[in-house]
C-alpha cells in the first residue's frame, strides 16, 4: 500500500462535507472559512503506543481515542467542533489497520460534523498527531481563568471508569467491557461545553486526573478548591470495581475519563445543572473554590483528610 | 526536568506577540482570530527522526526544519504565515535539547511573525508534527489545481543542493557547508509565494523532488508537462559537486529544498519573473504545461531523453 492509496483511504472513509472548507485534502493546504464574528479554537494532542493506550488497543479504537482527546479540549473551551487535521506515524502500510483505524476517526467525526482537511502520513513508530479546529462567538470561550472563590466545582458524567478500565486491561480482567469501552472510546462532551458558555466561570476537560485538571483551574484562576471525595459521582460499573481507597485514589488522580471540571457562580449553578441534565449530560458539585491555592480534600463529615495524590505527568 | 517546565522553555524561547491571538499556550485550546474577508490555510508536516532528517542533525536545525517544512506548503498557497501548534515528542525530557530546538523553531518563526499558540509534548521516539496557519485574502488561494497548456513552468531559487547536502551527510563529506546548509536550514519562499498569488495559474513546493511535484500540478490540473534539464538551475556549490548525470538526478528527484515549481501564463510570466528577482528569489522557466498527462524531459537540443526517477515515497 503506497503513501497516496493510504491518503485516499483515509479520505475516503473520513469524507464530512462543510460549506466552510473551500479546499480540502489533496494541496499543499486546506483553505477555510471562520464564520464572521466567531473566534478559532484550535488544540492539538498526540497519542504514542504504549504510552497514551495499550499497544493491544483495537485500531478503531485509536483512531476514535485520537480524536476524542483533542474533540474534548474543544468542549472545555465550549467550541463547536469544524475541521481536523491528522498525522499518522506508522511503522508499515498495514491497509486493514488504517482502514479500521480510519472507521473509529470518521465514526466520531460525523457525530459532530467534524471535517478531516489534512494531515501526513510518515513511516515510524506509531504515534497519533491531531489538530482540531472549533468555533466560538467572538470572546465566548470558556478558559481555565474565571474561577472565584465560593463558586461551586462540578465535574459530568462519572469519574474514575477509565483508569479502572486501564487497569482491568493491563491484569487481562474480563467482563469490564463498560470500563474498558470509556478507556477505549471516550465521549468528548461537546454539548455539555456550549451549555457552560457564558454560564460557566471556568472550565478544563479532566484528561490527566482531577487534581491535577483541577490545580490547573486554581493556578491559572489564582484560587484554591475543597473538593468532598464522597461526591465524586461514579458509575455502577466502578462502584463495583474495587475498595473505597483504590476507587477514591483512581477517582482523584486516574485520567482519561475525558469528562469536563467546571466552575459556576452558586446563584446560576442550579439552572445550569438542569439543563445539563436535560441533554443528557448530567453534572455533580463536588466542592468549591476558595481562597488560596492548595486543593483540599474532606469527607462526607466535613472532616480533612490527607492523600498525596497527583495526575499523569510525562518526564515526571 | 518536567513535563511543564519543558512546555514553559519552548514558550520563552518562542514568544512573538499578535493582536491576533485572543488566548495562547496554557489553556485546553488557542482562541484566535483570523481577519475578516480572509480565509485560513492550514497544513501539518510531521518529521520523524531517522526518516526526514539523519539522527545526527543539530537540534536547532531539527527545530528550524520542521517549522520550514510547514511553512513551505504556506508559501505553495500563497498564504501569509500567523500561528503554529507544536507537537513534540522526545525520548526524554533533556534540556539543553529542547532548548536548543526551540531556538531553531524560534528563529525562523520570529522572521516571520509566527506565533506559536499551542502543542503537546510527549513521551516516545523523536518525532516533531507541527500544524501551521496563515491567511489569503478570500479566493485568493494558489491551488495546484490552475495550469493550463502553453503555460510557462518555472522554479525558484535552484534544486539539488539539498539532495547534494544529505548525500554529503551520509558520506560523512566535509567542504559542503553550503549544501548541508540548505538541506539542514531551508529558507521558505514565503515572500515569492505572495508574489504568485493572483498571477500564477498552479503552485506547490518542492519537497518530494521536482518530478513527484510537477506531478501532482499535473494530476491535478489535468494537464503534461514538458521540462528541459538543461535549464534545471544550480548553484555554484552544487555544480561542482558531481558529474553531470548524478546532478541531474538529484535535480529531478532529490527532495528537501523547498523551493516553488508553478506555472503562470506567458503572457504574465516576464513582470512575475521581474518581480520575484526584485524581491531576491530569482526564478527560473524550465519548461512549459502541454496537453496530456505525461511529463517529458527534453535537453538543450529539443531532443526528448528517458530517465526512469521518480520522488520520494513513504512506504514505496
Amino acid at each position: 500500500m503506497a503513501e497516496f492509496s493510504l491518503i485516499e483511504t483515509i479520505r475516503e472513509r473520513c469524507a464530512v462535507a462543510r460549506d466552510d472548507v473551500r479546499l480540502g485534502i489533496g494541496d499543499d493546504g486546506a483553505v477555510l472559512a471562520v464564520p464572521i464574528g466567531h473566534e478559532l479554537v484550535v488544540s492539538t494532542d498526540t497519542l504514542v503506543a504504549g504510552v497514551h493506550f495499550p499497544l493491544q488497543t483495537a485500531p478503531f479504537d485509536i483512531g476514535w481515542k485520537a480524536l476524542a482527546v483533542n474533540l474534548s479540549d474543544l468542549a472545555a473551551m465550549g467550541a463547536n467542533p469544524a475541521w481536523a487535521t491528522l498525522a499518522l506515524t506508522l511503522p508499515s502500510a498495514d491497509a486493514p489497520w488504517v482502514e479500521k483505524f480510519a472507521d473509529g476517526f470518521a465514526a466520531l467525526a460525523r457525530e459532530h460534523q467534524l471535517a478531516l482537511v489534512g494531515g501526513d502520513t510518515t513511516r515510524g513508530p506509531l504515534s497519533i498527531t491531531i489538530t482540531v479546529f472549533g468555533f466560538v462567538p467572538a470572546g465566548a470561550a470558556v478558559t481555565r481563568a474565571g474561577a472565584k472563590a465560593g463558586d461551586w466545582i462540578c465535574v459530568t458524567g462519572t469519574l474514575g471508569d477509565a483508569a479502572a478500565g486501564l487497569a482491568c486491561v493491563l491484569a487481562c480482567e474480563d467482563g469490564a467491557d463498560e470500563l474498558i469501552g470509556r478507556l477505549n472510546r471516550p465521549a468528548p462532551r461537546i454539548a455539555a461545553g456550549l451549555l457552560l458558555r457564558e454560564v460557566a466561570s471556568a472550565a478544563i476537560d479532566i484528561s490527566d486526573g482531577l487534581l491535577a485538571d483541577l490545580g490547573h483551574i486554581c493556578a491559572r484562576s489564582g484560587v484554591g478548591a475543597e473538593v468532598c471525595v464522597d461526591d465524586l459521582p461514579m458509575s455502577e460499573a466502578f462502584g463495583e470495581y474495587a475498595d473505597a481507597p483504590t476507587r477514591q485514589r483512581l477517582q482523584l488522580a486516574g485520567g482519561d475519563d475525558y469528562e469536563l471540571c467546571f466552575s459556576v457562580q452558586p446563584d446560576r449553578a442550579p439552572a445550569l445543572l438542569w439543563d445539563l441534565a436535560q441533554s443528557g449530560c448530567a453534572a455533580t458539585r463536588i466542592g468549591q473554590i476558595v481562597v488560596g491555592r492548595e486543593i483540599m480534600l474532606t469527607d462526607d463529615s466535613g472532616a480533612q483528610i490527607e492523600m498525596p495524590l497527583r495526575g499523569w505527568e510525562h518526564f515526571a
